[in-house]
């Protein structure tokens, strides 16, 4: 779970020591939420899946598990409980996943994917039930079962066999729930996807490549939900470290028809990675605005050349080339 | 925890002998909130000290947890996971207590104690943030030391010293971080008295009876927010199953200047009970109108002698008076 040694922080601090102004203006430019956390962890992914689904964007800070960076004081300072992942927007810290994916639900209630059921009192006390269920009933027994099955062999630890038993029996009984309330519903809390599926797709998704499978597999409608909702695009990109963890965070500063930006954009369509759109309108003049100096003030052509040269190099191996160069790149000149 | 030898049973079913009508009556007249559950559990104390901060009348429906009730399957038809309390708001049934909580707060917002924080979608994070902590961080230590020293012992099981130590060294971190934060702020989510802090209160009020009770007494900020939150009257309330259970969900039918419905004022504060009072105009005379008479048609000047003569005598067992005969009692004639 480690990323220190990962080739994308070696070139990252490359990239500083040759244009040492460059990290001053990543400083200067924010890009909105900051999330604290590691691409392999349950509870950040489930953070990763709502960001997804909404189409936001957002900036990955990797939190090193392996090295216990989240129990050194740094990461404390952010949150006291030493948990990834943790959620910066401006000024406001949250931790505890379940509550940054209801905050970012209801702050971006009308864009992307409905993962809330608003229209009554009534339906926000099922979703929110089904998300006490998930919380209390589920996780529990899946966590555990993760943690045995999925975690501890990584770290060279040893399964207990005996807890893992136990788990699986507790969990049948809540599948037995769950296949009877799909028979019912399309989805957990209603029949349109929500943040209560979501919330358990992080467990499900790790269990899926244990023997635990077969609890799922064995129930027709738990099975159907578990491929519907493991096969959401959004999903699929959370799991995917390369396209939403180390390629996260883009920001296109570009114009449509400039050629350089329209390169760029179709490397980053090649790849699958998402991003968002900032326009300079080269009509108006806005490459030489106040508000942009500080973006790109620092480069000649020269410096353009070196980028074009550097996103070539890392077709192949996308995840080295650091999203800052990309980010506060010029394809708009 | 049972109450199916409890006085008040075998008084309801003698005045059902006694006044068969009486059970069809209470069949037509409902009392809105049904809350299935135990006065000694803690899931079911959450839901009441909401229902008396915000000063709402409830059925209270016991579940005999000592003798399994909650496993069988007229239970389970209300929650499959077998577990209290349930909330039945007419067509709808909820579990899991912070369910219920949440959704009375919502659907009250205006009434009785606010417990949300509802100014800005910043205020409601911070808010969901502390009661995601409460749930993952406080509960599950929490639960385990009242589950080691309260109930084991009640079930004539013996204390794991070694799960005691181990789960308040854990609730020892725990409550560093709530000393810090109560430096910053009187509640936890903000400075007033909201849903996290009464959250935490079934667990903390058993624990205080425990040896675990000088965790919280050895942190000054961390044992004055103690003592404020279970010093609340709902809560106190709450606390006192004579109050909140078996004496709960009085409706008095009645018109201020009737002696007859002073007298059963007088003695419900006498007893410190809470009730709801439901006018019954005289002037208008609404006691022989349709809306009523349900409630009082097979009501005689007898019946009432009678029912006058059962509140004296209940005034030295409160309990074992059932709560129908104050509930469609004639206090407005």
């Amino acid at each position: 779970m480690s990323n220190t040694s990962h080739p994308f922080m070696d070139c990252l601090k490359m990239v500083f020591n040759l244009f040492p102004n460059w990290k001053r203006a990543t400083e200067v430019k924010k890009l909105g939420y900051k999330l604290h956390g590691n691409p392999f962890s349950t509870n950040t992914r489930r953070v990763l899946a709502v960001l997804l689904e909404k189409g936001l964007s957002y900036e990955p800070i990797t939190v090193d598990l392996k090295t216990g960076e989240h129990k050194k004081d740094s990461f404390l300072g952010l949150n006291p409980f030493g948990q990834v992942p943790v959620l910066e927007d401006g000024n406001l810290t949250l931790c505890e996943s379940r509550a940054i994916t209801q905050y970012i639900a209801y702050v971006h209630s009308s864009r992307g994917t409905q993962l809330l059921n608003l229209q009554s009192h009534e339906t926000m006390a099922i979703l929110t039930m089904w998300m006490e269920i998930e919380a209390h009933q589920f996780d529990p027994l899946a966590s555990k079962l993760t943690w045995e099955l999925v975690i501890k062999p990584l770290y060279g630890l040893e399964t207990d066999h005996m807890v893992v038993k136990e788990n699986e029996a507790g969990l049948e009984k809540v599948l037995d729930v769950y296949e009877k309330r799909l028979g019912d519903s399309r989805f957990l809390a209603c029949n349109t996807f929500t943040l209560v599926d979501l919330h358990h797709l992080p467990n499900i998704q790790f269990l899926l490549g244990t023997p635990t499978k077969r609890l799922f597999e064995n129930r027709p409608k738990v099975r159907n939900w578990v491929h519907e909702i493991t096969s959401r695009e959004a999903w699929k990109m959370a799991c995917d470290p390369e396209k939403s963890w180390f390629g996260a965070g883009y920001k296109i500063y570009g114009y449509p028809s400039s050629p350089n930006t329209r390169r760029a954009l179709a490397v980053l369509h090649e790849k699958g990675l998402s991003f968002d759109r900032i326009t300079v309108n080269l009509t108006t003049g806005d490459q030489q605005k106040p508000s942009f100096l500080p973006i790109n003030a620092s480069f000649t052509d020269r410096s353009l050349d070196y980028l074009c040269s550097k996103i070539c190099l890392g077709l192949n191996s996308w995840s080295s080339i650091p999203f800052l160069l990309i980010h506060i790149s010029v394809w708009s000149t």
